[in-house]
């Protein structure tokens, strides 16, 4: 209990990207900084999809927190799920009692993913957005193929061979684009009474094309590289109801159907941590429709210059000059910059001096759709940059093992995404608690 | 189905070390395998320690079975958990209900770990047969020091940092080695409120000293090789309570006492699979203490030539030309050669031949102590080869890989070990399935 009762107490609720980069910008500085997850380790989940399509295990993408901090001394790293923030105590409440008092709080608590008020669908179509969701539909699309081969009705093997993808976003096209090249590439031999290469991919999309965040183009190239791989993309299909072995769908136009399927992913929909309407119930902040907490131009809460929230928790936008305000989209460099931001304004405060409105510089978006394609939308100073297919796909490979973290995590990543490349195998194919 | 009625149709249960060789001792001959395993892999047991220790990733250790026999057509590899085996209908029976009829059955279902006759001791002593259970044990070595660095009061936090293992064979010998490096060598700097290194490692032996299989004085070795690390060794010390905060010990001479802890990871016992017991009352065989089935020289059934039982689930004896027959001990050696025999005696039955009695090849033993030392004790024509320390490491380190299935892990696995090796690191600390 070395702490120094004068230092100003800062408390990071989250370790992903927002969390992580505001801790690691209090480096060297004078404040006692206390950093709470729910888990011991930094989640890359960019990658998570891999894990889902058992191409990478999961120490590849998770790096312990306590470790990252080590060489840090002012940081203490704690395990522990926030049940409350008391603003008025300025003291944040953990689930098994702890308490913790700030000068200074920093929430970065993320998002979960959103069923949309259907949260009886949960059970038939695991999100991802943990490694434990990741396990879980590495689990069942595995299971699928075996159950399938065990199969004899032709109809119920037919359901076991039908992967249905919901949600034409950057993780839903990546999971759609992988599924196909594991039931193609992967396991074909493998099996002595089915042919995995013939089952379905399909992935459903509620809006009217896949990657919205994108431009028209490479929408449409999107589109064009996984239907060449054997998915099945079809938009303005808004899915209504989920069970055990039925998807249905209504598409914008024509009739309802329904989808006879074993093995669904949800990557429709994310919605901000609870703690996020708490937070706002006890300060008086404001919260949107998908449960994100209003900020001031400068991260913190109006009233609570003290608090400040980051990351995909924070409804927040970009001040650049001589521009109107302008939302800060939902993705990893957006939660980055945030919290190096925020860890720079309570410096300031620390200082007395005046924060400053954050401004989100944006380099760009980027997806991969299986083993050889991609689409990259740069920002750069002479203007937008479009490219698509392989070169593409080895930007986005470069860009995403660059930014792993640890020197370790990126050369076996490298390295079993090489030896993945070459052999089309997958190395992590292990199910675990599965009962047979 | 492109099964052919005329072959003879081999069910081999359990993809384990003997069970593997059988299936691919049948490669190219005129059968067709069946393989049923509960798990859809076959896991290298004897580095599952290193995964429970957050040494190793889950994949490292474990390989898709169907992957593995993709290129031996006369091989069905099937997801499934057996539920009973008819000797009269000469038919296998999965618990979801498929049925596998046989000509000729080898039954290589293995063993688990004992509690002798203690079930209620299992939530506070987890064993490590599975990779589930690896995963649990880490967790439980991983959260313990969480819970210590949150806990204010002394004896409680003194109680989350002693960590037993129970039973000195060669794997609570590995674990409590590598838990001792964990908390000197991997986690020191990384915590703010306790010192890793405080921590205690005890290994309890019921017996008068560790690796009973090993000569006397790499027993001694060993025990001074734990002790260098920290480990406290107490031999003549039998565990008689479990609970959740405590175990209680019997020395051999003395008074018992408790020991205040907050993780216990059971070594001590194993025994056979259930099906063991099944299998002989079917069968009219006979089952040993430890619910082994006796064999005949040959691995079959008295009775039942058609139905053989190897690796762990045996109690086989070796039969070597003017000796007297030699009970086959518990390791991996063993399981592997039975499963090449059996396999061999099979085909001599299909052509008619007598079938002939096992004969093991002894090559020795070896253990590894943690990051430097291990005790190996070989067999050689010229007689026993004993050493220890530094080359011994080396020794079961090369072996260990060497027989790791697959090209690939043992790259990965050699690169994680080199890495953990020069920065005393462990690449595996995730916990998942953490309520905190």
């Amino acid at each position: 209990m070395a702490e120094n009762k004068n230092k100003p107490r800062v408390v990071i609720v989250g370790c992903g990207f927002g969390g992580l980069e505001a801790t690691k910008a209090f480096a060297g500085t004078g404040v006692e900084v206390t950093l709470v997850d729910r888990t011991n380790h930094h989640l890359f989940q960019p990658l998570l999809y891999q894990v889902a399509t058992a191409g990478l295990s999961a120490p590849a993408i998770a790096a312990p927190i306590r470790h990252l901090f080590r060489k840090q001394p002012n940081v203490t790293s704690l395990l522990g799920e926030v049940q409350d923030i008391d603003p008025k105590a300025r003291t944040v409440h953990l689930k098994d009692g702890t308490q913790l008092p700030y000068d200074h709080l920093v929430v970065a608590a993320g998002a979960t993913h959103s069923y949309f008020g259907r949260d009886d669908w949960a059970p038939f179509a695991p999100g991802l957005k943990t490694l434990d969701d990741a396990f879980e539909v590495r689990r069942r699309i595995l299971l699928a193929f075996e159950q399938a081969e065990k199969e004899s009705d032709p109809k119920a093997r037919e359901a076991w061979l039908t992967f249905v993808i919901i949600g034409g976003g950057p993780t839903g096209v990546e999971m759609a684009g992988t599924v196909a090249e594991i039931a193609c590439d992967t396991l074909p031999g493998e099996f002595r009474r089915i042919d995995p290469s013939q089952a379905q991919v399909l992935l459903l999309e509620g809006g009217p094309r896949v990657l919205q965040a994108m431009p028209d183009s490479l929408s449409e190239r999107a589109r064009q590289q996984l239907e060449k791989l054997g998915v099945r993309v079809r938009v303005d299909s808004r899915v209504v109801a989920i069970d055990a072995g039925h998807v249905q769908v209504q598409p914008a136009t024509g009739e309802p159907y329904s989808i006879a399927t074993r093995c669904v992913v949800w990557a429709a929909g994310v919605a901000a941590s609870p703690l996020g309407r708490k937070l706002a119930a006890s300060t008086g902040a404001e919260v949107d429709r998908a449960g994100r907490v209003l900020v001031e131009p400068d991260l913190s809460l109006r009233g609570h210059p003290e608090i400040s929230v980051i990351g995909d928790l924070a409804a927040a936008k970009s001040y650049a000059p001589g521009r109107d305000p302008r939302p800060v989209p939902g993705v990893s460099p957006g939660a980055k910059q945030m919290g190096r931001w925020v860890a720079r304004n309570i410096l300031r405060r620390v200082a007395g001096q005046p924060t400053q409105p954050f401004r989100y510089r944006d380099y760009g978006n980027l997806a991969t759709i299986g083993r050889n394609a991609a689409v990259v939308d740069l920002t750069t100073p002479a203007g937008q940059v479009k490219f698509s297919g392989f070169f593409a796909w080895l930007f986005w490979l470069f860009a995403h093992i660059y930014f792993l973290i640890g020197f370790r995590n990126r050369i076996t990543v490298l390295i079993d995404w090489a030896s993945a490349y070459w052999s089309k195998q997958r190395y992590a194919r292990v199910m675990t608690g599965v009962d047979v």
